[in-house]
């Protein structure tokens, strides 16, 4: 067998960007955090409601662990429900609820939670399997603290990405958040954003005019809120200042970039002088640095519809598979792409995350199960 | 000549659906308007001020009336200058800062005020050529005055549709709004609405995510706020409420269209039971119902890109020519539509607007300034 034959048959084939793993019981997260916060967190767990209501619930029932418990707390399970059915090499953990402490009025309980949560995740998560990788969670509302954390966690072999929740009171382009930005580039670790917060806690209304009145509405309208980070992260020059940062929306669509591409540059033509550190048109930018991922995927009537925008906005090579398992709105890895070119579609199943998060070679299987 | 021949050449060849006109000084208000708001209009205007600022200015100066005023507030130099100019056979006009009354925080102000505009709108613009028709404002704060003020002029034969700003402080979906849009359907007209008023006054934050920096970054991302009221009207049932209700997005882009229809189908699917009031996929209502002008079209590297997404969105009968004359981002009549194909460009350009608002023949031009 040649070299080239090897190399092929060792890169992963299925990368899945955004899996949910959440604790079994608000307990487990005690031997982490500090004392003076159990009461809060066992009382109040993130602080944070939620005045939308899915009618089909957020976790899907059907992929309960065997051993009880929620959907997704079980490492063991989730191998079995999810990487091992459809052969997936990766799953990028995204965590679940504890996304929702930047949204909570009190930053350093903000900070002692997410801390607690990536050490967690090291213990029971990273160390269940080589498949697992991990997004360790930061609290953007105290962007200091947050990149003291990237620093502190950052180098964890089996951490590569930092994630926050999208839902937030400023744009997330602004200089407050540049040290977040800052110490992920130094950690080589890109940055990721997950939606779900918009409208809730300290973050304000969830659209320019209010709020919806109910989940599906809400639902529908969130990729608005990344259009606000994507616009913001580019006009305010966060990638001139951090020329290596990579910025993943997770979760927020993808058919919406054609548009904020050629409206930006639009503008940026007549405009570009309140914009002065800028070097290039806003699309190269968005070509560059943002990376999107595909659950929940756009379904047009006629398939390749969804395969033109995405070339029409050259993303091609920055858009990811994800299923969100095990949340309602679930995409089935071999279902969710089959209207993709066989050659763009290896692209959005592996070999783009691959290339993202350095997961060049499949896991090593023999290490499952052997912290 | 055949009577088809006689009707064809009879027929519009180009609408422009927002056109700015405004008023020469803001005394031009005051014999229309009661007497206790004299004071507060000359010392307040509209009390609706920007925290953003174009450096290119909004009023193009190119097009200020040879007789002095701002651009737009002469109707006879438009005529001159935008009309005759481009062969434009109607103006819509859209009116100008008077929009910004639905976000001042006194209802009574504000209803007093968009009375007063329509009135001036009727003297000293409906009367000056039957090319331009207008577009009567209202103050959406508060919605049964602004029905009154619908029945009060909706039966004046050059008033063809209301008109009011996009910044709001709930969705445009909501009961709230409902006895504009019967009002509305009442009286044969389209709703339309008109950006540049979000995060301004009493709308709140312009983003889910709060303030944007700088002019360009909240221009680039206006558009946001058309995507979240298409989707509260929709899922909130306004359209089988209000069967023959036509709703125009003036000046808020067209290429999100797609993203938008197939997520609020992809949620319909699941979401369904909580919105029991619809009986079609949301994309059919939006098909059927909304209506949306041009400026600032998209304009992509490739401008076939564009057709492909008005074609994937099916809006070919529903997408309208606008100029935004004299505003700074003016799109040319005979340039911006040059890539599509004769078909589409013709309906763009005129048949589509003709039958919306009813404008079927050429105007009378012998009638032009014979009151």
């Amino acid at each position: 067998m040649s070299t080239e034959a090897t190399n092929h048959i060792d890169k992963p084939n299925l990368i899945d960007t955004d899996v949910h793993n959440g604790m079994r019981r608000s307990e487990d997260l005690l031997p982490y955090l500090a004392k003076p916060w159990h009461s809060q967190w066992l009382a109040t767990g993130t602080g944070v409601g939620s005045p939308y209501y899915s009618t089909v619930g957020v976790i899907r029932k059907d992929a309960e662990p065997d051993s009880g418990g929620a959907s997704g707390s079980d490492p063991t399970y989730m191998i079995k429900d999810h990487l091992d059915r459809y052969g997936i090499d990766y799953a990028i953990l995204t965590g679940a609820s504890v996304l929702e402490m930047s949204i909570n009025p009190d930053c350093d309980y903000g900070n002692a939670v997410v801390a607690a949560y990536n050490d967690y995740l090291v213990d029971v998560w990273l160390s269940a399997s080589p498949r697992f990788k991990g997004s360790m969670v930061i609290n953007h509302a105290d962007p200091i603290a947050a990149a003291m954390e990237i620093d502190r966690m950052g180098k964890h072999p089996d951490i590569i990405q930092v994630i926050m929740c999208s839902g937030a009171r400023t744009p997330f382009g602004q200089r407050f958040y540049h040290p977040i930005y800052e110490a992920a580039e130094r950690n080589g670790l890109p940055m990721a954003i997950h939606p779900g917060t918009e409208g809730r806690g300290i973050a304000g209304a969830p659209t320019p005019s209010g709020y919806p009145s109910r989940y599906m509405e809400w639902h529908n309208i969130l990729p608005t809120n990344y259009m606000t980070h994507i616009n913001s992260l580019v006009c305010e020059g966060v990638f001139e200042k951090f020329p290596s940062l990579k910025f993943v929306g997770i979760e927020g669509g993808i058919a919406w970039l054609p548009h904020l591409m050629w409206r930006m540059d639009k503008n940026y033509r007549a405009l570009r002088d309140t914009t002065p550190w800028l070097k290039k048109f806003p699309s190269e930018y968005i070509r560059e640095h943002i990376y999107l991922t595909t659950q929940p995927i756009e379904e047009p009537e006629r398939p390749e519809h969804l395969v033109q925008i995405i070339q029409m906005s050259g993303c091609e090579d920055r858009v990811m598979f994800s299923s969100d398992y095990p949340h309602w709105d679930f995409d089935h890895p071999k279902l969710a792409l089959t209207a993709f070119p066989r050659e763009i579609r290896s692209k959005i199943q592996a070999a783009n995350a691959s290339k993202l998060y350095g997961l060049h070679t499949k896991p090593k299987l023999h290490l499952e199960g052997k912290p």
